[in-house]
């Protein structure tokens, strides 16, 4: 069958759910990596019911239809961008909680509601959950689910991974699968639910979540900033805490190019120059010891340290951490990269990264979670300079050749340093040509046989993660 | 090809590896479940590195021949038992520790090293790995990941799941794949590490594992014994500690049959009939302040409190509920079950297990891990009572029809209660006809596929998990 049919049965079917809007098609291109896919999709089909999902997944199944499954479209990697033939199927307005239950710290949700409006129902309960990626503002649970999100707060409470007990599950033939439990304990079975979490659409559409909370943290919320004059300097600094034993809730570090690109986009005072920042957070009982522990180990490794035991004062000093895409936007386009090393390997791959700056003449502005060894590496680039990169037909900037190039180079250096190419925003699109290069071909193909279980016709996020 | 062919293939080229000694082939169709296969196995292989491994699986290949992989065969649900024509592979001698790395907080080990032997050598680092099943002394890292072993620490330090970041695996057809990463955070393409670990032998064989290690904690540790009317005050309680917020390191459970076993089976005093008893520990460095506000609870709930600061004397209260596996053998044949509700369900749970004992003419002494929910109903009865049961020609008893109505009937009162068959012990063969109840036939027939992804020719622990 042919696009125009599916539309038909799609729109005979689902109705005003099925949206073919200008606007809607050309939002569902792209997300937020800088990247879209080429040509528009079929349509955009806004779920709102779980039998919504299923009604699209059995016309996509007869007719061949690709399905590109949305959220809010703040992911990285280019996971969610539908394109020419391709059905969005958007779960956005599918955002209800349906069950909280402290008792059993748990609840039900749909995928569609964003991070921190769940979070501010589950604070009325004192609860909370954990995953904290930067977008936590904007993007969903289900797209966190999806891409196996992690974010500032992962080295003491954990990613995604570690706080989702099941997942709802629709095939691509429109079956409802309902994979994990309720209990703390369990294991009847394969963990279909890890198996899911960070498989970026090619599994199934997850309709469904049952989250594993957490009580709210009580007790004061310390906060340190500490400079140092250079960012390897920092990063030893870093890795000296985690060997400290000390266990903070944060740990950013960011380097002179990023500190100068937010300090002028808040017009702050310049940073001095060359100088990288720490900025630590600890909480719970402890939090004023373990801080001035931290200054300590912070002080012997070179740093000029300030500490608050001011909440709010902490949230000023972490908004320049978190006003880093906004800045990076100021000094041209970004390519956003993710690269995960082992701790005590952060100030090598600083090195390295710098080296890729030298050899490859571009500029890096580099930010990373240094509590769990997670950077992201902000290749900064003109569309318009060199070849291979521009701005397609709907005004979406391609990366040129050479900025792939030292990408190339950084990836293969966070492999060698015991890494791996992507810590928390997925493979997508933009990172599937190196896939094989950290999995091994016998790996890549076996990954790709287990999608084809769940997805036989291969119609799910086609030409995501697994493409070559 | 015949058993013979791969045997002479085996003796070829792994010489003196190979047992087929009378007390070896014997050894390996049971582990402590209490159950055996049918017949014996072919051969014992005592691997000793990768390359046996490899080459055990690419003469079973070969030669059809089906591969039961063995740690210390300590498994409580018959899922390393090895019967006719199948080769029984141990890789109990690969033992090794192959690196310890405080500043990432990992180790690399081999399958077969003791978990309780892996931690005194982490000790020494100020270290440890938290999974702790009650077996620990004699229970592989091996079989810890391959069954996805919880124990008693579980609420507040994680099962096996959250401390492992990678695995190495040899397939069916004696390809090695190295699963996950060393990192923290990791989602380059599917998460197999999470589908190997509590796999049971279905995938692959487990050969090496990259472990997340945490830092010993420091610290007095509490210890309280709490003791209550009947099971059901102290399930409320347990319940009521777990809602007040407080976070022990262990909070066993033990009914009044439990105790009365174990008293008698340590020479100790009886304890008042019908009561059951709350062990509970608090550690790190806030354990007094938290073990007051635990003791204050059970107070509230109904409990006589008896609270100690005294490491050892924890440890005298805590062997009582240690004691329970040999205690269960001073009745007569144990069928150990393995079911997990949600925290809130403990009380009914308890209920339901009062009436099953009722309805069905059985005795069922429970113990649970009362902060996770985990509840581990023991059946007792005399093999040579009713029908279907009796021991078989190599001793080994078999559980009569009436204990398999009884325990059917608990799973599905567990499953009712939003719980599982199985919270830590695996499915093996003991629990594989309710699997497809948990799992719904759409969820097992494609769970059964991926396995059929990783071993295509159905050799890898046959007739377990997911046989009907």
């Amino acid at each position: 069958m042919t696009g125009t049919d599916a539309l038909s049965l799609l729109r005979a079917a689902l109705g005003d759910r099925v949206d073919t809007a200008p606007a809607a098609l050309a939002a569902a291109r792209a997300d937020k990596s800088g990247h879209a896919a080429s040509g528009q999709p079929l349509a955009v089909v806004h779920a709102r019911s779980v039998d919504d999902v299923q009604e699209t997944l059995r016309i996509a199944s007869r007719t061949g239809t690709p399905v590109v499954t949305r959220g809010a479209g703040t992911g990285l990697a280019g996971g969610a961008n539908a394109g020419t033939g391709e059905i969005a199927l958007s779960v956005r307005a599918m955002d209800r909680i349906l069950e909280v239950s402290p008792d059993d710290l748990l609840a039900v949700v749909e995928p569609g509601i964003l991070n921190a409006d769940l979070n501010t129902a589950l604070a009325a309960h004192g609860l909370w959950w954990a995953p904290d990626p930067a977008s936590r503002a904007i993007s969903t649970v289900g797209g966190n689910i999806a891409t196996g999100a992690g974010g500032l707060l992962c080295a003491k409470y954990g990613v995604v991974r570690d706080a989702v007990l099941g997942v709802d599950l629709v095939l691509a033939d429109g079956r409802l699968l309902r994979l994990g439990h309720r209990t703390v304990k369990g294991v009847t079975g394969l963990d279909l639910t890890s198996l899911v979490i960070g498989s970026e659409g090619t599994l199934g559409v997850i309709v469904g979540a049952t989250l594993k909370l957490r009580r709210l943290v009580p007790g004061e919320v310390c906060t340190i900033a500490a400079t140092f004059a250079d960012v390897r300097t920092a990063a030893e600094a870093s890795a000296a805490v985690t060997a400290s034993g000390a266990q903070p809730a944060i740990m950013e570090l960011m380097d002179a190019a990023s500190l100068a690109a937010v300090h002028a986009l808040l017009s702050l005072d310049p940073p001095t120059p060359g100088a990288a920042q720490l900025t630590i957070q600890t909480d719970g009982p402890a939090a004023a010891v373990e801080a001035d522990a931290i200054a300590a180990v912070l002080r012997t490794a070179g740093g000029t340290v300030a500490l608050s035991h001011d909440r709010e004062e902490g949230e000023r000093l972490l908004a320049i951490r978190r006003s880093m895409h906004p800045a990076m936007e100021t000094l041209g386009t970004a390519l956003i990269e993710d690269v995960s090393v082992p701790r005590s390997a952060l100030p090598a791959m600083f090195d390295e990264i710098a080296r890729v700056e030298r050899e490859h003449g571009v500029v890096i502005p580099t930010v990373a979670h240094a509590g769990d060894g997670n950077l992201h590496p902000n290749f900064i680039f003109d569309p318009s300079s060199g070849s291979g990169g521009g701005v397609d037909e709907f005004g979406v900037a391609e990366a040129p050749d050479h900025i792939w190039a030292a990408a190339d180079d950084l990836f293969r250096a966070a492999l060698r340093l015991g890494g791996t190419l992507t810590g928390e925003h997925g493979v997508g699109v933009l990172k599937r040509r190196w896939l094989a290069d950290e999995l091994g071909d016998d790996q890549w193909q076996l990954q790709r046989d287990i999608t084809r279980v769940f997805d036989p016709q291969g119609i799910l996020n086609p030409g995501k993660v697994f493409a070559h």
